[in-house]
């Protein structure tokens, strides 16, 4: 139970931190943190959880995440699906305060909130193979580096590090092109609000995130095994 | 009495560093750091005393920090108002030098220093219920990892850079809405020089950090228990 | 057999990530990542697949630091040819998986992708001595970094750190000059797609990071001597 | 002598990076690395050599540096001016070789190079007096954080990032007001290259990085004293 409540409240700052950057600070006038910020804050949600909550739950904060070490072999299969569903409760909550904290600036518009889309909701355009091809991609060297940086002959300590750089260096990446996901439960917080075209489009962002996660657990299990701990 | 040195110090070099950035560097025509590089500036401030005192006083900085350490069990009680005493007076001294650099430029204008505020003092124009909610959230979150982070169980020698890399996260997301505080010694420093609307809205930036950082103390406890060292 | 996947894949992610965001996101109206953002993200690729791949292959994703190593006598001269073949073959893998994203922009346009080049081709319109100078003194510190940092008497686990940020270093200062090569396999993978003057001008980028890197190999051996490991 | 070669290395990379950064990419039209860039590039030059010759010579780069570490009771009297001699030739090849790399732009103008100034040379305009204090502030603290980072009670490993963060933090900070020295070594290489007011005001920038430096090794001495290693 500690576990999951760990999970909740992870993510709920994944959320917040990462997608209330998007929202209040990205096109801040002169001054605002753009692309650069908003990937920054992507990964330092996940270093500083990685760090606070660690050593209690492992700190996943994301469904692909949970299902690729499950695949790798490093998770119980059990703890999948409730794990899983902390994390998107926690991920609605993020997206709720953050709600609450945005629509107190006078004229604010939720417009699609900082939803993940392709085609004509992608922020530069790109279409459906390029989002299907870049969530894929990018959630399987995620999951590879999060294998990798956590294996028993890696060094100590660095994983939190090298796994939240890695979610910042993706946000740098593919922002343009789908508004970065490779985390559904990231996405559905974002959906709910927003609905409309963010509800339509969600499935890509569940779909291409698990199928890359699955594809770098059976991946790093053949380059490099390594028993469960 | 080294402590209470080391704290004044410390947070002396919080104030000019991260205040200082804001005002000397943040708005420069054409190569002003931006909301970014203030983001960065404080985390560093946090990170380079973390490790340059950490081992003399933990390097708190900030008296929302000593309450909630003290309220998580990882502080003694009696020295938690000699730490809040030294913090102010060494951001007030932060404060008071950076007030001296920054007017010996042509044209200086005070303005609002670097103060934080709401309404129509808040840099996005964000009301009163967003200031108290995003900060007591971002303080909440600072404690939950700065106790997460210096557990036992967590890796060693890391809690600096993740505790920094926080701070920098939390202004990465605020500073449109509050100019962030989460730092009640901070806010009152350019408070006093500001002065005005400034001091009249300081009383949220002592007690929202405040609230926050108990709240944290108690979750935490709770979620991760451990005895004082 | 392991070594060389672990090569491609991190050579595919070095060209996926570094050109990726340099060709989707650098631009970005309003918001793009600039210069900053691409030293970053190139950086964070070396940092990312150390902490993954290190402990497999060693993590070197680049000819010149594979040839650096063995001048250095940190590296077998009968696997140099090998990882130089897996680095190249993973470079234009990513490169095309690059190609296939981007293209997924309507209206999108090839220009010179993420080629290097020089005179009329450099960014900043820097000449062949510029070039030449700037390739061999970059390779020249990078090898001498990265057979420092990986030394028996280095502190044990930061190497992949202090390489990483070395590489985002690297291109904050030379991007202007030749858009930043220093990696032979990342400058052929975008040539071969770009194709005309890229092809042309990729001698350059060849003999100048190898010559570098042959220095710092000579350099560092004689001031601070190691056996093999 | 292979510690003055590797502290003329070193120095030479402080300068080629950090000025080079500056007066290669600061300003490039649109994606230009702003002060931003600058400072992390400062940064970055004294984190990756910290960890390519710290265990060579202790990776001083600037004679303040030796003295603040002299006066902590850290560094042997008799090798101060020896190293001071190694920084301050390291940094003028850095500026050389800049020089010839900066000048293959057709219409190339010198100006004041990166030079240090106050007054009308100061980036914002800012006086003598701002610079005297600035300089002093700064150096002061960046002789502390080295002092606490490299003590015996400092965790293990992590000098190198605290000492180069610090100095990155220190850029964010003063570049408007003196073009951030803290170096004597780097503003003498920069003025010998541009001459007239960068020569004139070049006292400034040894009398106020020294005295910072002297000052906190009296203070931390005081305040965590530790036997010479």
């Amino acid at each position: 139970m500690k576990k999951l409540i760990a999970e909740f409240i992870g993510t709920f700052w994944l959320v917040l931190g990462g997608c209330g950057s998007a929202v209040l600070a990205a096109g801040f006038p002169g001054l605002g943190i753009g692309f650069v910020g908003v990937s920054l804050a992507f990964g330092l949600t996940v270093i500083t959880m990685a760090y606070a909550i660690g050593h209690i739950s492992g700190c996943h904060l994301n469904p692909a995440v949970s299902i690729g070490l499950w695949m790798g072999g490093r998770f119980e299969g059990k703890d999948v699906f409730p794990y899983i569903v902390a994390q998107v409760l926690g991920a609605i909550a993020g997206g709720l305060i953050l709600y609450l904290i945005a629509s107190g600036k006078p004229g604010f518009e939720l417009g699609g909130f900082a939803s993940n889309g392709y085609g004509e909701n992608s922020p530069g355009g790109y279409g459906i193979i390029s989002a299907l091809v870049i969530e894929v991609a990018m959630t399987f060297i995620f999951l590879f580096v999060i294998l990798g940086a956590t294996h028993s002959k890696a060094p100590k300590g660095f994983a939190g590090l090298a796994i939240g750089l890695c979610l910042t260096l993706i946000h740098l990446i593919s922002i343009p092109v789908t508004n970065t996901s490779v985390n559904p439960a990231r996405s559905t917080s974002q959906a709910l609000i927003a609905g409309g075209w963010a509800i339509d489009q969600l499935w890509l962002f569940w779909v291409a995130p698990i199928v890359g996660a699955i594809l770098a657990g059976i991946v790093y299990k053949i380059l490099s095994p390594e028993v469960t701990d």
